[in-house]
């Protein structure tokens, strides 16, 4: 899943359901109904379609199936009516290149990934390559398998928009430029470079924005749209005897901790300088850049804070409580506007069941550190390496593993969300502004120098278990809240059309 | 191996090598010289035997070969000419109990196991179970193994020892009591329950000592003697979310640190509480019950310092300093006299390559801490508790992992060590006496109540890489200053003469 998390998004909207398709929106989209048949003809074969992508394992962590995978995207975007799709090669996994020009005045960026998180198949009810459709109480008929939702349900759904359009004898309303990276799941290194390239730059600075397809509902059926996120370095600091010049340099009997020092010390010092007594980043300078929440972001707040279900949040959260006992408007202000730093792992030494009389020559700490505006992560590198060596921990090494992405905005007035808001009601969903999602994405990819434009997530769809066991993406939906394959699907041609 | 550190012992003794042998030792024992012609007639037997049990892997931790381990030392013992050996059942593994009457005024003990560590073979130059004979320069003929020189190799010189004798038509010197465990490995949980079984107890209580064969040389030739060991406790702190009532209660998403307190945190800021800026413990009242080093036990620091090699030792332990900055006399006093803690292993969140974006729920510490007299495991484990709980960490698990194991003293003139001191001196070695192990072990059952026994370790022969890959027995030496596998099995028979 593109970092966000889409759990919180449990407003109790202004009514909510495919029941109400019928009503203002059918009336409004008459002229559509053509391209509604389609979409209704061709559910088998939209199943069909997303089965096969699904069958295609695409793992870029472990560099299987990326080549297939890569080629299987060109295929899907040329079917769908892409007039050009290319391959373009990059330093790592290669990107896909895709243009519809439907002759239409206006363009709209599309932003896919082709690969898909690792999986162990014993933890799985149904195997993840294999893409069954099963029954699941309470929800419906489901396609289970790994990238079922993330992200390959919706952007098949998003293709088989398309082809509904042309069996309909239309064309899309908007002209298409889509970018399909294979490296979303290990922090798209290269997105970068592939979409900064003369061509595709040139393609994309004619789009009015960026958007990913996505499972965008909630399991109560509400919907959100995030207008930014955070930004995010991982990191890993490692403290070794050979480094220090201190302790050993290779792993040794504990006993010998008599007389040698230890790194796994060195490594809880410096680590517990970094946050206060109660968590909170203590790196000198850290909150230096930060811009605090606008009027407006907080009145974005006060509207969350009074839709949205704080039990509902701390179930979905598994906590009691919010850091510093906040109350549930500061823990929606908090998520939105708190730069953090996190532990991820602690690494090294025995790990094995009971002990092991081992004083280890290496330990690590995998850190994950959140940005909000105007953060950026050159600027906290910089203070944290300061910070450790003004204490004397200048000899940790600070290993920076991917996710180096800057904070993101997209203004909630911009064309791409003021359409997601309109299709949103139109199918009676009051869509609720998250001023800032508290994960990160390689958006500023998108919304930064040199292409600054705005980017969103869209899709009235459900899926669940992303990066976990049994992902599933809904396809016959038995819940009146959720939205089947086929309402996604024509999410999508409406989206197109809010957009033209 | 039983855990002593026997690098350290690389005094340079009054003139060592298997050339003094011609002089004065053997004019003394010409009457034992029949015992040693039939050594060296069964040099091949003798290889065999050690070949054939290291060619049956017992391993502990895995439940591999447990009963097969404990009927093989049955047979070994019985082959050895016990007149009674039998397979004691425990809540873990099985433990071997074997008596040898000689009819002779004294009984000695011996403590065996017949477990050995894990193996990774694809980290072995020859495999773990084939013990085959190898050659290596410096060295000699060795046999590769695991547990070819943990604690086989000696063991199974001991034993070839008994048959010698018995082929030269005589009795042992003195009765022997054979307490064999198969959980050494895994910090002999059951130990004291078999040793202090009423049978057991009745035939160790008769004793004058109890000790272990072991591979005594270090790698120069030279010989020191341990008269004690630390005590130990290996444990876990365990940082939890649900324990605590605070932070998330499984694994979340690490977006959510914005506003969950992380256990993670939690553990690093109660483990930096345990030790000072140096590394020092720094548990509440954690060296109460300390007691300083004799004049004695100063005394041997002070022969230690001036005849070990201090640089040979750094070079072992892989480190440029000692901790604090210690001179040579003090690190090896803080060797001997400090206690510790250690951190083994840290444990938690996500340990692959890269990154991932999670905020783990769960954190722990493998902690080792080493006591030394008059300390015991029970008086510590509160300390560390009453410590954690008054610093606002008392919801932290702390679990026992094993090595639940108190301090031993030996005197340097008990019998047992009186004659492994004669002994090394007819073979030309002043050992060098070393006041109590860095390491630990479970001594405590045979020194403690109600045993009350001396205890050590003995053996003329070299081994090496224990718990590591292409762990060896020396066979053949082609190294003058040390020993072969015949000239250790000599030594066990001069052994049990000296001690007669």
């Amino acid at each position: 899943m593109p970092n966000f998390t889409r759990r919180d998004f449990m407003a109790s909207a202004v009514g909510t359901g495919a029941a109400l398709l019928a009503t203002p929106y059918a009336r409004a989209a008459s002229d559509r109904r053509p391209i509604y048949q389609e979409i209704e003809r061709r559910h088998d074969e939209t199943v069909a379609r997303l089965q096969a992508w699904v069958r295609q394992p695409s793992i870029a962590a472990e560099n299987i199936g990326m080549q297939e995978g890569a080629e299987m995207m060109q295929r899907l975007a040329l079917d769908a009516g892409f007039q050009q799709a290319e391959i373009i090669p990059t330093q790592g996994h290669p990107t896909v290149f895709a243009t519809l020009d439907a002759g239409a005045p206006k363009t709209v960026g599309l932003y896919f990934m082709y690969d898909v998180k690792q999986v162990d198949p014993a933890e799985w009810s149904s195997p993840p390559w294999e893409a069954r459709l099963v029954d699941l109480p309470g929800k419906g008929t489901v396609l289970m398998g790994r990238g079922a939702s993330n992200q390959k349900g919706p952007q098949a759904a998003f293709l088989a928009a398309l082809h509904a359009i042309r069996a309909a004898g239309r064309k899309p309303p908007v002209n298409l430029v889509l970018l399909a990276e294979g490296e979303e799941e290990i922090g798209s290194p290269n997105l970068p470079q592939a979409a900064h390239s003369p061509k595709v730059r040139a393609a994309l600075s004619k789009c009015l924005g960026v958007f990913m397809p996505g499972n965008e509902q909630g399991p109560d059926g509400n919907v959100t749209i995030g207008l930014g996120a955070k930004g995010d370095i991982e990191c890993e600091l490692i403290a070794t005897g050979e480094r220090w010049g201190r302790g050993p340099a290779k792993d040794i009997h504990s006993g010998q901790a008599a007389r040698l020092d230890q790194p796994a010390w060195h490594l809880v010092q410096a680590l517990n300088t970094l946050v206060t007594p109660t968590g909170e980043p203590a790196i000198d300078g850290f909150t230096e850049h930060v811009k605090p929440l606008s009027a407006t972001e907080q009145a974005m707040l006060d509207l969350l804070a009074a839709r949205l279900d704080e039990a509902a949040a701390k179930e979905t959260a598994s906590t009691k409580v919010w850091a510093r006992d906040a109350n549930w408007r500061q823990a929606l202000e908090d998520l939105v506007s708190r730069p953090t730093v996190t532990i991820e792992g602690l690494v090294g030494g025995y790990a094995g069941p009971g002990g092991k009389t081992t004083l280890p020559h290496k330990m690590s700490a995998k850190l994950d550190i959140r940005l909000v505006p105007d953060m950026t992560p050159e600027d906290i590198v910089e203070k944290l390496k300061a910070h450790l060596a003004r204490r004397g921990f200048g000899d940790l090494d600070l290993v920076i593993n991917g996710g180096f992405n800057y904070t993101t905005t997209t203004p909630a007035d911009s064309a791409l969300i003021r359409a997601q808001r309109s299709v949103y009601r139109e199918y009676g969903i009051e869509a609720l502004l998250w001023p800032r999602s508290s994960g990160s994405w390689p958006g500023s990819v998108f919304t930064g120098e040199p292409l600054t434009l705005a980017v969103g997530h869209f899709g009235l769809g459900f899926g669940a278990h992303a990066h976990a066991p049994d992902e599933y993406q809904l396809i016959e939906s038995k819940n009146e809240k959720l939205y089947g394959i086929d309402d996604m699907v024509r999410s999508y041609v409406d989206y197109l059309y809010a957009l033209a």
